[in-house]
């Protein structure tokens, strides 16, 4: 049976662009169907994601896949003999992996939508450093999170990357003068093709970003 | 090498109540240390979780695993050859089994938690039905979450049976009345020897509750 492979998306959703990495890191064709957010969401979205209606959601030869790291989790194990594995093979790594995505999915989102929310209040900069502060002591001297190859973690945050440019306008801060490793781990990422060519320009995100504060009556 | 397994825990947590059912199924020995919640966190607690905090740590020949749902699939991988297993074994199916595992997480704790804070408030009483609806939806004619047998959805939802004595007490409303297919399924995992020894009484938990009311002052 051909594989039907079909991503419903939105460009600017970094939960989105890790399956659209995950995908490029195992070579799978796939159709690519835009969301037209915020402003209105698909009936096949709705069809698709009935529980929290929200890119991205892979559609399997019609079966839908929900929420970003257990759909990476998912391409992973069905296609798990092309490709570097994303996952470590060793339980103890794997649990480890899952902590920090599940760390990151826990607390950079909400930060980074404070700062760009509260243009350079200092609450959520101290909150949002201290949670990038806390992932940049867990890299530490490694390459990758995982080691010495791209996998799991980088994936979950290396997303992240496209709104700093939109954080840092908003939040008046430089996260390379905070948190230099990384920013050195980022560029490091970038000479991925799946990554560079998957991450849209910060300066596109920071448009996306006021737009969103106008959205949500932030500015007029 | 013999296999040293530490469970860092707390009784009355949902949480670390999922780790005791997974142990139990796979009939693992271990060493149970109890941490004297909500006042105090031991030192060995905050050495092994230094980023949450939080219980259940398992403690596996030295190496500790954090989050209940990670050491529930760590379990899982670990022991994968003794007792059920857990997770499915086809990838979409796995994938599925982590959703649902994760909306609980990411509802029914909080959705609880202000039932018990706001004693009989419609607005959050609303808001937990609503949520449980969805799982009891989702179960539809199942006899457990995963189908014929008990597994990973089953383990994730089931302890927060031993907290429905107080949400019911102190929310004022009958959980059976609005989901008795919820019910219904709670008294087939009840038959389970992992199960039933492992929940606390529901009077245990509401007195426990309601020295968590006067811990947070809302009760003199």
């Amino acid at each position: 049976m051909e594989e039907e492979v079909v991503l419903l998306d939105f460009w600017g959703s970094m939960f989105g662009m890790r399956v659209r990495i995950a995908l490029a890191e195992k070579g799978i064709k796939y159709e690519y169907r835009e969301e037209d957010l915020p402003h209105k969401k698909s009936p096949l979205l709705l069809q698709m994601n009935p529980i929290h209606k929200k890119v991205p959601v892979l559609i399997h030869n019609g079966k839908p896949i929900c929420e970003s790291l257990i759909i990476v989790e998912y391409i992973d194990e069905v296609w798990k003999n092309i490709g570097s594995p994303l996952m470590p093979s060793d339980p103890f790594h794997r649990a480890h992996a899952r902590f920090w995505a599940d760390f990151i999915d826990k607390k950079i989102y909400s930060a980074g939508t404070k700062v760009w929310k509260t243009k350079g209040e200092e609450k959520p900069k101290k909150e949002f450093f201290d949670i990038l502060k806390v992932v940049e002591g867990e890299l530490g001297e490694k390459q990758y999170f995982g080691g010495d190859t791209f996998s799991f973690v980088d994936i979950a945050l290396i997303t992240y990357y496209s709104w700093f440019y939109a954080y840092e306008t908003l939040g008046k801060f430089s996260i390379k003068a905070e948190c230099p490793k990384l920013i050195a781990w980022v560029k490091r990422c970038l000479q991925k093709e799946s990554v560079s060519k998957t991450l849209p320009d910060g300066e596109k995100v920071l448009e996306f970003v006021l737009l969103l504060r106008k959205f949500y009556g932030l500015d007029k």
